[in-house]
């Protein structure tokens, strides 16, 4: 797996919903290059997602939707038995209330990346993201989909073909990874990395060799186009804008995934 | 007031929600000639809004968006204290969710109704036809927003100048009108026209002479372009399918507003 | 399995929503002894389980809580991965508030059985059945649960004596059933009985011998203290009426499940 | 008007919904002597209540409900145009939700408290408060009803005897008072105070002499039971434990309006 010289980093926002705040969006939308805007279904309202685009706009930061389940009093982190026409349906819904905002703004979708138990779920079942992926080819087939890497990377890039429209492939700086380049359940003990300079080494090793070292101790080949970050709390922010500031002074452009993937 | 030879038909449609089944949709869609689709906010849900855009696609049919408030327990009918940035927000997210269904069916939406107590409270307070009427110039300049007919023309046709946008104004036969042109209230005795003779013969009256007797007995004049139909019952199919033969054998055709408006 | 001269007849009511008007709850009441009320979170809303409390008062019918997942757009039908401590506080707080009504109404609960995928995922796993068990056990012990009738009996006992409440077996008549006394699931071709004549007959052998003739046509025993009848249309009111003058004319009375379990 | 010698200081607590906190309950729930618990329609979730009321026990604080209008888009602040029989329903549903989660903690609620818009609807409009008293009476005649002081006393007065109930008034420190006893609109510039030091110098005096001074600079009588404070952010914590520290400085005992009303 050779280095790459261009990543993109793409954080949730946009989470906040009526009267509730969450997330420093105006701090952490201006360190990363894809924002995932929350579609109201899981987070997000509208008033929220016209002013994420709005920030997001103003930074020049490249949006993208964040569709979930409808679980706002779960977050949308829960398991939904839904079937794949309820998805297509929520996808397709979703998406296209955030497009109608991003037109206000004379802004295009770039991505779609589905939240929580919606993702978690499409990567154990395949079939979700090719329900995601025929919707996101109807509505905009020039919009990415935002996927696990490590894990059926040629059936995902056979979906993309499939539906002809681009996958991106997003790694977890702050997770720990199966020695079969799956993600350690959150179950197990040590499969968040809490280790501040831990996750940004990974990432910094991720980028220049696609290579990150597994939950036993070998290094697996694992190769990413866009690294998650967050920025719901001070520190999250501050390790943000570290693994930002490194991969910038190692040589790496941190640019939107639409522009090379 | 001249009489016209075109006229549109238009009923709210789409308003069933998960397990809940609302409306007649598969006898009162072949009707009409455009059909407003509820957005999930009072009424609908995401595939109820796929099933309804097929269903009036299948039909020829015009479809538009009918948002309403985000009240699904009071079916979008009472009065909320919004703002009209939330009533912008609202009918962005609504609009925007309906037209990548319609996107997907390869459909264009034609027309944007408010529903309920959002219409209501825009007959009464025309800033809030302005704030639909500017988010429609923002999202798509071909959609015909439709307003009640009989009050504040004027101005209304202003609003429509001011955004570059059509207005097609409605008429309801099933309701009385006081001579100033505005509905009688609800609460009011006689306020509502039970007897289908009637109901059918007042719309042949308003489409041939531009003319509706008021509820005081004087005779005022009155423009329109859509009539407000219903489907919720067998009684009210059936009254519709009787407008319909009725206007038809007038030489009168029953054409979607976007045609003609 | 001897002979029974009491069963009680339960049926979901209460399960409309706003403008949305689900079942025959006028027409199925006066037939049933148990009537197991909706409680906001998948079906019914404030209002109408206060109309239905006071349905039930007006029959003499015993008035039960029939709490849920919180998905009014899925009807409480999937499954959502809940913790036991969400289980627990969605029971307390829809019972809650069911008790409310019924204190109003000078009423007292009888019963609690959780709908749709609630009741499955208990009868999948018996911690859950625990779970509900407990709440009732401390908001009040006189609460009867209504569990699947077939599986677990023994273990079902224990949690009932565990936590000192009792414990109602619910047989369904139009189900098929494993030999092991599980019901047949749904994607199975045979698994929901639609012959009439066929459920009624189940339901009276059931009653009589307690003993059901299972998919693979060996006669099993099974005991069962309630049986689940349908309201939703004219069809199963009519079997219902029919299940119930059967019942009568063989001697047997239909008894709320709280007078004899 | 005469100085008491007790006082109650109530907050709105239990806020939180979800992944969303809001308010700093373990911090201003030890400051005050009845905790105002919102009930799942505004604000709170099912879980939020359970840990509320458990707060609430460990502190010793009188606990009551805070309902409000089902609008959590709108944080229960937006007028509803709900029937009073909508009201009652929205009530009674909050009210027995809440008093579930205090049965099971082995506690009684004191009092209920309408939240934001249904608290501003009922000010202007009693026969809202009669329509939340007859509720009250029907499910707890211990229950006391918070109401605003200075308006309407008589009225309120007389509608606690006709439904058994006991009233309480309360007194807004941080919000000017026309010279008539009701509030400020809070679109008036001044309606609401932001200087610490003055909102507790106005409760000191309103407690020891029973006297405002109105925005015109006119002091005038007004008699309350219990003092709304904040907890939303330290600043709020801060004052209110200022106001507690300085009422008990000046020898008047802080206890549950409960207890004295």
């Amino acid at each position: 797996m050779r280095s790459r010289n261009k990543i993109d980093l793409n954080s949730d926002v946009g989470e906040s919903f009526g009267n509730y705040k969450l997330g420093l969006d105006e701090e952490v939308i201006p360190l990363i290059s894809s924002a995932n805007i929350a579609c109201g279904f899981h987070a997000g309202d509208p008033g929220v997602m016209r002013k994420t685009l709005a920030l997001a706009k103003k930074h020049g930061i490249a949006p993208g939707a964040h569709p979930g389940f409808p679980d706002l009093l779960g977050f949308g982190r829960r398991n939904m038995d839904a079937s794949l026409e309820e998805v297509k349906d929520y996808i397709t819904y979703q998406v296209g209330a955030l497009q109608a905002f991003a037109a206000i703004e004379g802004l295009t979708l770039q991505h779609v990346k589905p939240h929580g138990a919606l993702y978690n779920m499409a990567v154990k079942n395949t079939a979700i993201w090719g329900a995601v992926a025929e919707v996101l080819a109807r509505l905009d087939s020039r919009l990415v989909l935002v996927v696990l890497a490590g894990v059926n990377k040629d059936e995902l890039q056979h979906i993309g073909s499939r539906f002809g429209i681009r996958i991106a492939f997003e790694f977890f700086g702050d997770r720990a990874y199966n020695p079969d380049g799956s993600l350690v359940s959150r179950k197990e003990p040590g499969s968040v990395i809490h280790d501040q300079e831990l996750a940004a080494s990974r990432i910094i090793k991720l980028v220049r060799e696609g290579k990150v070292v597994a939950m036993d101790g070998t290094e697996i080949e694992l190769s990413a186009d866009t690294i998650c970050v967050h920025g719901d709390n001070p520190t999250a922010v501050s390790l943000t804008r570290r693994i930002r500031e490194t991969l910038t002074a190692s040589g790496i452009e941190i640019a939107p995934m639409g522009s090379f993937v």
